[in-house]
C-alpha cells in the first residue's frame, strides 16, 4: 500500500532543504533575501515540485536527478503568487496564514522580490554540474518548457485573463481556457520537465500531459469548491471572498455537487492517462486523489 | 577608418528585426504583447545587444550566432526599466519620449509585461537549434551569466541599494558599488556572454570583464552628466531631475569638470584592457570612446 503522506513528507522536506541553500548564496542577509525567504518558505503545498520528482520517478529516473528543476518550478509559482496579491493586481492582504510580501515588506520590495525569485528560478536551472555534455541539452529543453509555461503564452496570459473577467460572467469554456493557462500551464511544465529529466520519450510525455491538464483542472475546481465550504482555519486564507467579488467560479457555474462530481471525473481521466505506466507512477496516481480530498 | 554609425545602424537593425520576429509568435495581438511590444520597440539605445555582438566579434565568433543572446539581454534591460518607472519605485511618466508602460496602459498589465519579457529573455536563451550538443552546453552558461547578473545578487540588489539611497548621501565608493550592480552587471554579462558564444577562453574574458566594468561606470557616469547638460529634446526626458530629487550623482559629489575627467579616465582604462585583442575589436574600442561623446 503506497503511503502518500509519507511521500508528500519526503519530497517537501527535500525541496525545502533544496530550496533554502539555494538561497543562502548570499553572506549577508539583506532585505531583498529576507523577502524572497519570507515568501518562498511561507509553507507552501509545493505541489508542483513534488509532480515534477513524481514525473522523473514515473519516468524511470532518480528524482534527485530533477530537484533543481522543481525549486525552480516552486521559485516561479511563488514569485507569481506575491506579484497576483500586489495592490494593482488582486491586493490581497493575507497568503498562507501570513501577510502578503508586500504588506510584511513594502510594494517596490516585493515586486523586486518576485522579480528575482523568477530570475533566480532561470539561474537554478543552468547552474547544473554536467557530468555528461548529453544533459546539457536536457537542461535547455526543461528551460524552454517551463519558460513558455510561465510565460505570456501561459501563466501571465492567464493572470491577464484572469483581471479581464473581473465583474464578468464567463461560460464554462471560457473559465476553463483561462485556468488552463493561469495554473494549468506550470502544472503541465512540471510533469513534461520531469519526465524530460527521467529520460521519457515524447508519447509518453503526452500522457503525462494529458494527466497534468486533467489534475491542473481539478486542482482549480477544488480550490472554487474549498472557496465555498473550506474552513479558513485549515486553509490560512479567508473564503467566501469569490462570491464577495462576484467572480465566476465552477461552483458558481454549475453548482456545488456538481463541481465536486465534476472534479472526481477530472481525476478518472488522469488516472486513465497513466494507465500504461507501471507501479513507479503510483505516487502520480496517489497526488490526483489527494488534490480533491484535500482541504487547503 | 572603422565607423562606428554604420556599424551601429548595421546591430540595431538586426537586433531590431529579431525581436519583432521573437514577438510575433503570438497569433492575435492581445493587450499583454502589445505591452511588451510597446516598450521594447520603444527606440532604445540598444547598447546591451550591440555589445554582446560587438564582444562575440572580437572573440572570433560570428555574430550572427548571438543574436539570441542580445535580443535576451535587451528584453531584460526593458523590463527593469518597466518596472523601475512603477510608481511604487521611481514613478516616472516618461520613458524614451514616450509614456512609460503603466501610464500608456495601466500599472497591473505593466508589472506583467515586464514580468513576460524577463520569461521571453530566457524562453529566448533555450530555445535554440541546437547543431552540436556541445553548444548547449555554452547557451546553459549564458544563461547562468545572465541571470545571475539580472539577479538578486545583480541587478535587482542595484535597484534595491538605489532606492535604499534616496535622500540620503552617498559617499563616492558607495555610489560606485550601487551603479557596479544596477547597470553594470548587466553590461558585463553582455560582453562575457558574447564572448563565450564566440568562443573566447577564460583568461581573455576576463579583460572583456575589466573592459566592461570601467565603460559600465563610464556610461553611469555620463547618464549623471548629462541629467545636469543634457538637451531634454534630444534625451527624449527630462533633465535636473536628480537634482530635483536630491540624488548623489557623480557631479554632485565630484564636480561637473571632475566628473567628465573621470569618465574620460574609465573610457582610457576600457581601452588598455583590450589591448592585447586585433582589429576584430575595433568596435568594442569605437564603443566604449561613443559612451562618453553620446548626447542621449
Amino acid at each position: 500500500m503506497f503511503d502518500l503522506n509519507a511521500y508528500l513528507d519526503d519530497h517537501r522536506k527535500r525541496i525545502n532543504h533544496a530550496l533554502e541553500s539555494l538561497l543562502k548564496t548570499s553572506e549577508k542577509a539583506d532585505r531583498i533575501l529576507e523577502a524572497m525567504t519570507y515568501s518562498l518558505m511561507a509553507g507552501g503545498k509545493r505541489i508542483r515540485p513534488v509532480l515534477c520528482l513524481a514525473a522523473t520517478e514515473a519516468a524511470g529516473g532518480d528524482p534527485e536527478d530533477a530537484v533543481p528543476a522543481a525549486c525552480a518550478l516552486e521559485m516561479i509559482h511563488t514569485y507569481s503568487l506575491i506579484h497576483d496579491d500586489l495592490p494593482a493586481m488582486d491586493d490581497d492582504a493575507m497568503r498562507r496564514g501570513k501577510p502578503t510580501c508586500h504588506m510584511a515588506f513594502d510594494e517596490a520590495t516585493a515586486i523586486l522580490a518576485g522579480d528575482a525569485l523568477l530570475t533566480l528560478a532561470f539561474q537554478t536551472l543552468s547552474s547544473i554540474e554536467l557530468g555528461k555534455v548529453e544533459q546539457a541539452a536536457k537542461w535547455l529543453r526543461v528551460i524552454q518548457l517551463i519558460s513558455y509555461a510561465a510565460g505570456y503564452c501561459g501563466m501571465i496570459q492567464g493572470q491577464m485573463l484572469d483581471m479581464a473577467s473581473e465583474g464578468k460572467q464567463l461560460i464554462l469554456a471560457e473559465l476553463k481556457f483561462m485556468h488552463r493557462l493561469k495554473t494549468g500551464a506550470l502544472i503541465e511544465a512540471s510533469l513534461s520537465s520531469g519526465a524530460v529529466l527521467g529520460g521519457l520519450n515524447s508519447t509518453r510525455i503526452s500522457m503525462l500531459e494529458s494527466y497534468a491538464q486533467n489534475i491542473g483542472l481539478a486542482f482549480q475546481v477544488t480550490d472554487d469548491i474549498l472557496n465555498v465550504e473550506g474552513d479558513p482555519e485549515i486553509m490560512g486564507k479567508a473564503v467566501g471572498t469569490d462570491k464577495l467579488r462576484n467572480k465566476t467560479t465552477y461552483p458558481s457555474l454549475l453548482g456545488l455537487k456538481e463541481s465536486k462530481d465534476f472534479a472526481s471525473q477530472l481525476v478518472e481521466n488522469a488516472l486513465q492517462a497513466l494507465e500504461s505506466l507501471d507501479q513507479k507512477a503510483e505516487p502520480l496516481r496517489a497526488i490526483a486523489k489527494y488534490i480533491i480530498e484535500r482541504k487547503k
